[in-house]
């Protein structure tokens, strides 16, 4: 009767830093372990000489993380993704983090860098190990440059046109290497060219600049092969103005929160 | 190059009031609807002339509402399945809902029922209609009757075990019907297993109460196939009061947010 | 240039399990620590000779948790306050506590009773101890009983008036115990009262529905001389149908999150 | 009965563009309007003559928004009190704001220019207008220079002194203006300062570093006569490696949420 299952510690918090050189190097990790196998006498039968502790899954986090002298966290997660693989009964191991990054003040102070974290998920099973890497919170407005109209209309649209409308998101992306032994340098370059094609694209919607945008991204790392971008649209609509004598040309909005369009797709390197 | 690709409007704000009996009748529901299909030329060249505006699906969620007057939660997405499916192009169509209980004061006054809410996810494509159902955030709490021995310990192992602790969780469930002509009044008997079970289990691990809970699911609503459960563990610790000269038998813990436990699994009906 | 300071310890995590009986006892709270005194030395020549470390708050409160069995959250706040006034240079201390309620499953098993939280705020200093409790995030909702009309108009005024709209909100309450000797048992006499009069209020208003709710609750606890409510008001719109050949007689509603209206008063017992 | 009242309309969401030059500007606002005032019949008697609807007050913050071309939050919160303090019966006014700051990317584009947001509030009741201004959710981290010892030990303190910590916190800081026709400008040298201080001061306590902060602020900025910082303690633990045979040497830690020190302190500049 059990179809599936899966286990594991989520968030277990990890800062390291390296105080080995004048200007200390930080990293601030959030780590979900996961563990898929044959654990099914754990379920059924409350029999627990198969189950690793999810509190030893956060120790060996910590333990890792200093024996390997963590510095960047996709080698980091292949590392816990071995660690766990090697354990009797498992068949899928799957690691995650949240990176929140840090912009330095000198060579010992830190600020947050932005709004934005970054992610990465590790995944080994029978058929390898594979590497998928991203940001999320990344959030982006340009005031004209993007139209919406030519939609088909039926008896419930009741939208107009525009040709000129401010387009806003928080951006999500995620990206898969290559492989694991590709250099994991790319989230720079990945990230120039997802914003960078955001305020210069000249928009017909939001799907359009999705699509310039992940082209961008697959021109500037040849280490990855597909990239997933999650765009929602935070709508800001024009006020009415007319009510108080006053017209309203393009000027005063009112930013909304829901309901929201989502837009996604993945976009795949072709072979 | 576009490998996949899915768009549509989230948290369209849904509140409809019967007030044709005395009693009046009152349903709240967030709904978000997702359509994948033959979109790839809005995405590769602005071309809207397939893209139904997700301004115009709100609409339409609001619309099907007031000429159905929905009721209840599922065959209401089914509906507006059945609409979104008939549009040129679209392939697959995703309706979900989060569903806020209300409890009843008098004739016309509510109350939040409690913390938990209700979900409810319908899904047509070419194979049919699928709906899921379920809650979320509903947490327990058992004082006793839960254990955590027997386990395998490594290197990094330095966890007790324990005979008697408090086991607490935020439940997630989903259930699958068995088709959409079903009547859908199981919720209340399938939360009555899910809490009764928890609350009467001895427990050996969350693991072995997750299984518990979902056999009894399973056997309380015969029109459901299989039911998913994700519980966290919300660790409550034990508080070492040694250091003050007081002993702590079982009395005074510190309820923990990060890091937790996360068990998750499936359990199938047997054909 | 300290023109004033305090300090403490925030979120402090406790939950007492009394097992001395066969009905299991739970108290779920979240305690601050926050001490007013002499402390400028701490600030300006970073002398820490004055301090109590926030880590020694922590203590204290799960130490004095054991050795007064606290069972209720207004006397053990209490005795927090008559500790820490008690260390040198202490003018004033105030300690503050959401609690959780639980509501019974068995003998000792428990759900989340509802959304809402219980608070209290006792405050200690030189004129004595103040005991303010209350409760917030309790939700509510009438679908009939409640107008507004009759409002001043200006340039900038649009709204319609109604004679029969939703009215609902997370209701915030506190109010003052007379002193700390009285029984403080009335929370539920006073949450009765509060909700009972939403129901059944003719409302013009919230501020007219406010000052109804914290009447009655004055007159069901002769022990509290004061109580402020906060009250936002939730707006429900109607959503306009007539685009789509519909009529919408106040069945179809749009909950907003933002912007909302928010009223506060407080009121007190004539002497 | 009635001892205090107060209403308005909280979370008014305004974007305003202003296209006139090559180089699009951008301002983004949420405010909060409330008035006190001889408002009591609307709640004792539900007679609304003097209730100037919270709608009206959203649609005078649009229409101001436009009249003012609103480009700077403080004179424009300085035109709402004017407006509202004219109405009938108000005594009191309070507007606030949140900014969310953007910066950008080319003439058209922009990003959220980090995590923080700043805020104003501007209060005018019969004594005049009083000008608040500050920022929240600004995090920093130091790896070293921050201390903790010297602190007095009581049967509860469990502390160990340190002399190499990392100290971490969200800063919240508000400061008051001199008068309202001060250029309201000195924000950028106000954090700058603030955040200098941080990296570089040699610190005994949070407190002590708060208050070597407000002092340079103080110093960097003549038109403000206080500023009080909020600085809660986001604790990094050293993580207990010894049992898996490993030292940490001030390298592993566990970043926690809660519970946390909260230090708060008023600077005010001496006459």
């Amino acid at each position: 009767m059990l179809s599936w299952n899966r286990y594991g510690k989520a968030r277990v918090r990890l800062v390291r830093v390296d105080k080995s050189q004048p200007d200390h190097q930080l990293i601030d990790l959030t780590i979900d372990v996961q563990l898929e196998g044959a654990f099914e006498k754990v379920y059924t039968d409350g029999d627990n000489s198969a189950c690793v502790p999810t509190d030893t899954m956060k120790n060996t986090v910590y333990a890792l993380a200093k024996k390997h002298a963590v510095a960047r966290v996709e080698p980091f997660l292949v590392q816990l993704c071995d660690h766990f693989a090697a354990k009797p009964g498992v068949s899928r191991v799957r690691i995650s983090a949240i990176e929140q990054p840090w912009a330095r003040l000198n060579a010992h102070a830190f600020a947050h860098a932005g709004a934005e974290q970054w992610t990465c998920v590790a995944t080994r099973d029978a058929r390898g190990t594979e590497i998928v890497s991203g940001l999320t919170g990344l959030v982006l407005l340009k005031t004209t440059d993007s139209a919406f109209a030519g939609y088909p209309r039926d008896e419930y649209t009741t939208l107009p046109e525009t040709h000129d409308r401010i387009m806003a998101t928080s951006m999500t992306a995620v990206w898969t290497y290559r492989n694991t032994s590709v250099d994991f340098g790319a989230r720079e370059q990945i990230v120039n060219a997802l914003v960078h094609t955001f305020a210069e694209h000249r928009s017909e919607s939001v799907q359009h600049t999705l699509y310039a945008m992940g082209e961008a991204a697959l021109g500037a790392a040849p280490e990855i092969t597909e990239i997933t971008l999650t765009l929602p649209n935070r709508h800001h609509l024009l006020v009415d103005l007319k009510p108080f004598g006053l017209e309203n040309q393009n000027e005063i909005f009112v930013a909304t929160d829901q309901p929201f369009g989502l837009i996604e797709a993945t976009l795949r390197r072709q072979a």
